[in-house]
């Protein structure tokens, strides 16, 4: 796994808009864009425009801005989306189909072949109508797929020669890091294409699955800030952020501006139009606060005692509790 | 890995005060206490009864209550606390002494033979003292520890023939999947006593790591109701459920009342004074909302589709967002 060679492909404008909370005015998604592109995330995703002609023209309005993040929308795999797309001047267009038996029986209705038939479709014409187009095309729900099925699809689309990227998705959140490590690694082996990993975060893996993800060969992986999407999210950015800085912390202060992560998520949680958890990954209020008075003992000899992540480099600072009840002569830890 | 072996061993009245917000009162630790009986969990961990006569007090109440979770206390390593703590009539008690260079030096100054005869003689005062209390020792910081002192430490208390349970903590929660199943293993095939593992949560790992910890053999889960703790907290409870229901509905349907998860996290947020987050697990007030027009028509096929918890099984219902900017003619996903 090499942290330089991957990237993040931030989602808050697309699956955190199917937030329940979010319901991003065109003026936020602007805005939003521009801080994820000051973080330096290098992708951006945003809603289909095919949603409205609102979502259309802030698509089209995002990909002009000239940010240093390419621009990605996020469309239905069908002829009828991918027309509207190729006008809007993204960089690229991430495509999925559902594969798993459910999604196929009382989703989208379409067989194995029937779906490879669409997407050969949709993938040749948006390659010949605009052949610069980044394309990726993902299996929706592929941890409730048959491996057969996903090498079925990954294999034939990829004879296309047309895709850069695929798409591996725990729509429901149900895998284990075992699970995605060995997904992707057969992936890996079996195309040189990028390959890219969408966490739901139902059952409180996203972050460890996305990092599994990396470990077995993954390029780029998905995030949003606070983790918002539907039902309980995806993986958050700033916990991404900080399973990877532990490991290598001078990469990630490199390709990232870490100081901006703060105003980021403030922006985002205000216009979602909820708190920032007092616990969530490096930029929650509690996450360099001492209490114990072994800890704030400790701290005030070596900061590394108590703490993995330096709250310097993301420009944050620590605290200590003090006259509590858990500190005085006998405190404890 | 057998579900229907391991338990949970809750800590929102000992690692949980220590969270920046939490500052309970006797009566709050009571009803805490009534409410994670009545969830279910095997233990609830209380605070050292050496940190205040109140802590002493309520320690000796809530050991009294007669509860069907076990009550265990975590103190110190040291006689002085030690003494204090066989006398309030709590079912075990949980040593910890940081075994990490960084906390040798920086923490508690002691040497690994120094450790050794401290821990020597407390365990042996407890157990003569009251030879039914259930001791448990543990490695502080064990993930920044030499193995070879880790395994000297543990082997050497074992061979005393008196602890019951080992404990493995990631202090400043910097693990990996990987290296808890690794680090567990080894134990696992060292002694044949129970085994704990404690997860801080700074790197977003904490839940899978717990259950990395499951399948390598660890018999003992730290949690807290909502995560809270030093910092941003440990594994969350609601976490950890979702994270084994989704492998083992029946089995966690049968071990805990599931329906008492949101009463007991609604009781912990209003006594800690911060809101449930809406994407908590299962309990969060948007893991159950279903937004992009795809996944509402879906689930009114079969919930199954976009949904791997089943909100009836704890007394929850799911919720559809209609009439958004993502719904209608061209709904997405
Ligand atoms: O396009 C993808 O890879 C992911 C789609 C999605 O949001 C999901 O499957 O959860
Ligand atoms: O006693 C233990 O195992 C854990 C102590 C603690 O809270 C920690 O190391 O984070
Ligand atoms: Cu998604
Ligand atoms: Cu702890």
């Amino acid at each position: 796994m090499s942290l330089t060679q991957f990237s993040i492909i931030d989602s808050t404008l697309r699956e955190g808009e199917q937030f329940y909370g979010a319901n991003f005015s065109s003026e936020d998604r602007l805005e939003i864009a521009q801080s994820l592109n000051n973080f330096g995330v290098e992708y951006i995703e945003v809603t289909s425009p095919c949603v409205s002609p609102q979502s259309r023209q802030d698509c089209q309005q995002i990909a002009r801005l000239g940010l240093h993040s390419k621009i990605l929308t996020h469309i239905r795999c069908n002829l009828e989306d991918a027309k509207i797309a190729v006008d809007t001047g993204v960089d690229g267009i991430n495509l999925f189909f559902g594969t798993s038996s459910l999604l196929r029986q009382f989703g989208h209705g379409k067989s194995i072949p029937q779906i490879l038939e669409i997407a050969t479709e949709v993938i040749t014409f948006i390659h010949e109508q605009s052949p610069a187009t980044e394309l990726r095309f993902s299996t929706e729900d592929s941890f409730r797929s048959e491996l057969s099925d996903l090498l079925r699809v990954y294999l034939t689309i990829d004879s296309l020669g047309i895709i850069k990227r695929f798409g591996i998705a725990d729509t429901v959140g149900i895998a284990t890091p075992n699970q995605v490590f060995n997904l992707v690694q057969i992936l890996r082996q079996s195309t040189d294409k990028d390959i890219e990993f969408h966490a739901h975060n139902d059952t409180g893996c996203a972050i460890a699955n996305s990092y599994s993800a990396l470990e077995a060969g993954a390029t780029h992986i998905d995030t949003t800030v606070l983790g918002i999407g539907e039902r309980n999210g995806i993986t958050p950015l700033a916990g991404l952020i900080a399973r990877l800085y532990t490991l290598d912390p001078e990469t990630l202060s490199r390709k990232y501006h870490l100081h901006e992560l703060l105003n980021l998520h403030q922006l985002v949680a205000n216009r979602v139009g909820i708190p920032i958890p007092a616990n969530h990954y490096i930029i929650g209020e509690a996450s360099f606060c001492h209490k114990a008075g072994i800890h704030t003992q400790a701290i005030l000899n070596n900061s590394k005692t108590y703490e993995a992540i330096d709250p310097d480099d993301f420009g944050l600072t620590r605290s200590f509790l003090l006259n509590h009840k858990l500190t005085g002569k006998h405190a404890i830890a």
